[in-house]
C-alpha cells in the first residue's frame, strides 16, 4: 500500500498555481486509513503519550484515531469561539490577516506528554501557533506528526528550530 | 468507567437555559475515549461497514477512530465550500436560517454500507440532513451512532422513522 497513491491532487485549487493535496481519498480508502494511523502512531508507541492534540478540522480525523491507537486522550485545538470553557488563545498570521486558535485551559496538565497531529504541514504557520498555544498549558510537546509534508515550504524546519521533533509519512514537491 | 461522568455540563451556554454537554472532557480522558470508541463500534463489528461518515467538526473525532477500529474508511461530511472535488449538497434548517452540508460525490460507491457517527443527537436536524445527503450517493445506511442522546428533543425518533437504526451511549434529560 503506497499511501502517496491514495492522495488525490487537484490542480489549481483553491486558486491557479496551487496543487491541492486532497486527503479525503486516503480517508475513504480503508487500507490506506489503517496504514496511515499505524504509521503515524509507530514512532510514539513507547513515548508514553498522554494526549494527542489535533487542529480543527482535518487534524481531528487522524488525531483521534492516533490517540485511540496509542491509548491516549485527545485534545481539540479549535478556531476561536468554539470551545465552551476557559481557554488559552494564540494568534497567528495567514496570507491575508490573522486568525486565532484556542485550547481548553484545563485539558492538559503541566508536564503531560503531548503529540501534535495534523493532515498536512506546509509553511508551518498553524503548527507553530499550536506549539505556542500548547506551551501555555505547560505541556511537554514530544513531537508533531503529519501525513503530508511539503518540505519546500519550510514548515518542518520551522518546528525543528522550535525544538519539536517532526515525523511525516508522504512528501510532495512544490506546493 | 461511567462515560457519563466524563462529560462536563456547562449551564447557560451558549445562552441562558441551555445545559451544554461538553464532550472535550471525555476526549481528553484516555480511559473514557478508549471505552467510547469500543462501545460506539461494538454493535457494528459484524455489519461489514465500508465507510464511517462523520459530520464536521466533532463527528470527525469519534468517526475516524471508529472507522479505524472497524477497519473501515472515513468519509467527512463538511460545511459547504470546504471540499475540493465534485460534491452532493443538502440544505437543512437551523434555529435561525439554513445551512448546507456536502460530501464528495465519489467518496461512497452505490450500495456500500455506511455508518453515521456524531458526538451528540438533539433535534436530529443535522443527522436527518446527513441521511438525505448520503442517500444521494446510493449508500446503504446501516445505522447512526452517537455518544450523547437528548431523547426529549426527538432526534433519535426522527432517524428511526427514516428507517435508520440508532445506537447511543449516554442519555441526558432536558436540553
Amino acid at each position: 500500500m503506497k499511501l502517496k497513491d491514495a492522495i488525490r491532487t487537484i490542480p489549481d485549487f483553491p486558486k491557479p498555481g496551487i496543487m491541492y493535496r486532497d486527503i479525503t481519498t486516503l480517508l475513504t480508502n480503508r487500507r490506506a486509513l489503517t496504514e496511515a494511523i499505524i504509521q503515524l502512531s509507530a514512532p510514539y508507541q513507547d513515548k508514553d503519550v498522554d494526549n494527542v492534540a489535533g487542529i480543527e478540522a482535518r487534524g481531528f480525523t487522524f488525531g483521534t484515531a492516533v490517540a485511540y491507537e496509542l491509548g491516549a486522550g485527545f485534545v481539540p485545538i479549535r478556531k476561536k469561539g468554539k470551545l465552551p470553557f476557559k481557554t488559552y488563545e494564540q494568534d497567528y498570521t495567514l496570507e491575508y490577516g490573522t486568525d486565532t486558535i484556542e485550547v481548553h485551559a484545563d485539558s492538559i496538565r503541566k508536564g503531560e506528554n503531548v503529540l501534535i497531529i495534523d493532515d498536512l504541514i506546509a509553511t508551518g504557520g498553524t503548527a507553530e501557533a499550536a506549539v505556542k498555544l500548547l506551551r501555555k498549558t505547560g505541556a511537554n510537546i514530544i513531537g508533531a506528526a503529519f501525513v503530508i509534508d511539503l518540505p519546500e515550504l519550510g514548515g518542518t524546519d520551522k518546528l525543528v528550530r522550535m525544538g519539536i521533533p517532526v515525523t511525516t509519512l508522504v512528501k510532495f514537491d512544490g506546493h
